[in-house]
């Protein structure tokens, strides 16, 4: 049974990274997740949309577990900050430009038609500044600082996520990445 | 005929701006444009697919008529790049946060699944660079420095919007802000 659920929140959590909300159905999921149809209400009263803030909430946590393996070994914040973004258009590039932020399109998608969805994707947002932050206070920005930054660094790569998956290049992540290194250095020498 | 085809475009552009492309139903748009049904098929034949690509090009000209209004007027780069930030604020808060780039949500929904509509994204993203970049080279930034900047600006407004309207405020607008002035001040007194 627990297995079950699991798979539906895990397949949800594929489709909606990949579709967006409003494409995937709830047949897709459970086909998917190879779940009997009534198994998706049977756990989730609510539906989608109840399904979709969970599968939310786990993609937003699969995508934190990247940042120790890629922030926290560079020497310095400017490298691990170039690290971020240099890794980001990687595996944009390996994906096709299909993999970028996880839970951006659905952010973009429901922010002004279901609050439940909007919550759970703020929370994200807030779980990434949350654990961004005292990363930075530990590389010498006081706390302010170390927020508007971590503020900045998810700004700046999910502004250029749009552009990049629209133009199918890299460039928008390259400025991008100038753009706050240069915002680093600048909160280092102060 | 040709006020029914408009009609059409003009409608679906504005459904898909607030809800994207998957949420938005042919019937909901002939329904908008009061137009019957079989016209859409009528002015075109690839559906909605179709439609969507002129509807985002619409959105995107229309985004851009801003621009001038904005920008032009203002008696320094680094206030014209304020003003460019703060009126996308005040914007965001006057539509309770539902008002932010008119193809963000539709360029994420379907870079990777419709080619043709990924491509209208593109025009529309180069469109606005191409219309910033000689701004910024009349304000004193070189051609590389100016186009590098154009998509600074675009990228940084673009993911500050995902977040604000995840968030509920402008917090990540005023840190978007502060990051490219500081672009645009290094570019000054290079």
């Amino acid at each position: 049974m627990a297995d079950t659920r699991q798979r539906i929140v895990e397949a949800g959590a594929e489709l909606i990274r990949h579709q967006g909300y409003a494409a995937t159905g709830v047949k897709q999921i459970v086909a998917a997740a190879q779940a009997p149809f009534g198994s998706l209400y049977h756990f989730f009263p609510g539906g989608k949309e109840e399904l979709a803030a969970e599968a939310i909430r786990l993609s937003g946590a699969l995508y934190l577990e990247l940042l120790p393996a890629v922030f926290d070994p560079e020497p310095d914040l400017t490298t691990a900050v170039r690290a971020s973004f240099s890794g980001a258009a990687a595996h944009l590039r390996q994906t096709d430009y299909a993999d970028a932020c996880p839970i951006a399109t659905v952010a973009l998608e429901i922010s002004s038609s279901s609050e439940s969805l909007r919550l759970a994707c703020a929370d994200v947002f807030d779980s990434w500044i949350s654990a961004f932050t005292p990363r930075l206070v530990a590389r010498g920005l006081d706390e302010a600082e170390a927020r508007a930054l971590a503020i900045g660094i998810i700004a700046a790569l999910e502004g250029a996520f749009v552009l990049c998956r629209a133009q199918r290049t890299t460039e928008a992540l390259a400025v991008a990445e100038e753009l706050v290194v240069l915002s680093v250095e600048r909160a280092l020498n102060r």
